[in-house]
C-alpha cells in the first residue's frame, strides 16, 4: 500500500469480537487509567466457542496482552490533555482512548483458564468491552524497563483514576 | 455487549489506516520474526496529513508501540506451529500473524520525526503495511521483565527468521 493509494482506499477489513471482557467498571468515572494502576482488579473474558482451540498452551504465561475495542470512547481527538498531565499532547503521544482507531492495549495477569472463560487480574477496561485479540506477554519481545518515557517521566501517579473525559456523552 | 449479543452482532466499526509503514522487507521470507530480532533494521512511517497534530510531544519517547494491519497474513488459523517451536500451540498463545483479527504489535525504537515522517529502528513488519495506531512505550505500563513466558522459555533464538508460512499464497 503506497501513500497515494491510502487516501482513496476503502476502509480496512472489519474486525470482529472474539469474546467479551467483564470487569467491575461499568463507567469510566473512577476506573483505572492503566492496568498497572488497577490495584489487582479482577475480570474475565468469555470467548466465542469457535476459539477454544486457539487457547492451547496459553496457561503457561503469567501475563497476556489484551487488544480490545474502546467501544465507549468519544470521537477521535488529535490533541488531548491526558489524566497524568495538565498540558496538551498529541493523541499518539498518550494512551488516552479517544484515538483514530480505538484499540486498547493492556498487559493483564492471567489467573486461570476454564474452557472459554479466562480470569485476569489488573484489568482496566470497561465492563462489556469487545475483545479483539490475545497475545502472550513475552519479556524478550515486550519488556524495555529503561526506555525513556517522554512527558510521562516524573508524572506517574498510581492514585489517579479516570473521569470520563474521553468517553461518549449520553446527552 | 453481552455474550448472547455477540453471535448476532454485526462486524465492529471499520478501522482506517493512519499511514503506511515502509521497511526493507518486501516479503515474509527472511524477515525478522520480532522487532527484538530485527538487528536494528530501519524503517519509516508516513502519516496522512490530518494526523500531524496527533504527534505533538511524541519525540520524547525512546520507543513506541506500532499497531498495524497484518495485511498479508493468511486466513486465520486457530492452532499453529510457530517459528520458535516444533509443536503446535493455540494462535492466542503465539505471536504468529494468522490471527482472527490480524493486528500486529511491535515495540520499535523512535529515531526521529520530520513532519509526517517517523523514522524507526527494530522494524519487523512488511513494506507497505497499513499503520493503525501509535502509542508511547511507557515502562511503568508495559515492562514486566520477569513475567513467565510459557512455551517460549528456553526456545528464544535471535537467529530465526520468517519463512512465509503465515502469509497468503499467490497461487
Amino acid at each position: 500500500m503506497h501513500n497515494e493509494q491510502l487516501e482513496s482506499c476503502a476502509a480496512l477489513p472489519p474486525m470482529t469480537a472474539i469474546g467479551v471482557i467483564h470487569t467491575p467498571f461499568a463507567n469510566a468515572e473512577g476506573s483505572p487509567i492503566q492496568s498497572r494502576y488497577a490495584a489487582g482488579a479482577e475480570g474475565t473474558a468469555v470467548l466465542l466457542p469457535e476459539f477454544e482451540p486457539a487457547l492451547r498452551n496459553l496457561e503457561g504465561f503469567e501475563r497476556v496482552w489484551l487488544l480490545y475495542l474502546l467501544d465507549r470512547a468519544s470521537t477521535p481527538k488529535l490533541v488531548v490533555c491526558p489524566y497524568l498531565d495538565t498540558l496538551e499532547h498529541g493523541i499518539f503521544a498518550t494512551r488516552a482512548p479517544a484515538r483514530p482507531n480505538p484499540i486498547g492495549l493492556s498487559a493483564v495477569r492471567l489467573l486461570g483458564i476454564d474452557g472459554l472463560k479466562l480470569r485476569f487480574a489488573d484489568v482496566d477496561m470497561l465492563d462489556g468491552t469487545p475483545l479483539l485479540d490475545i497475545k502472550p506477554y513475552v519479556p524478550e519481545f515486550d519488556s524495555f524497563p529503561a526506555s525513556r518515557a517522554g512527558w510521562y517521566e516524573g508524572r506517574l501517579r498510581p492514585d489517579v483514576v479516570a473521569d470520563g473525559r474521553f468517553e461518549k456523552r449520553d446527552n
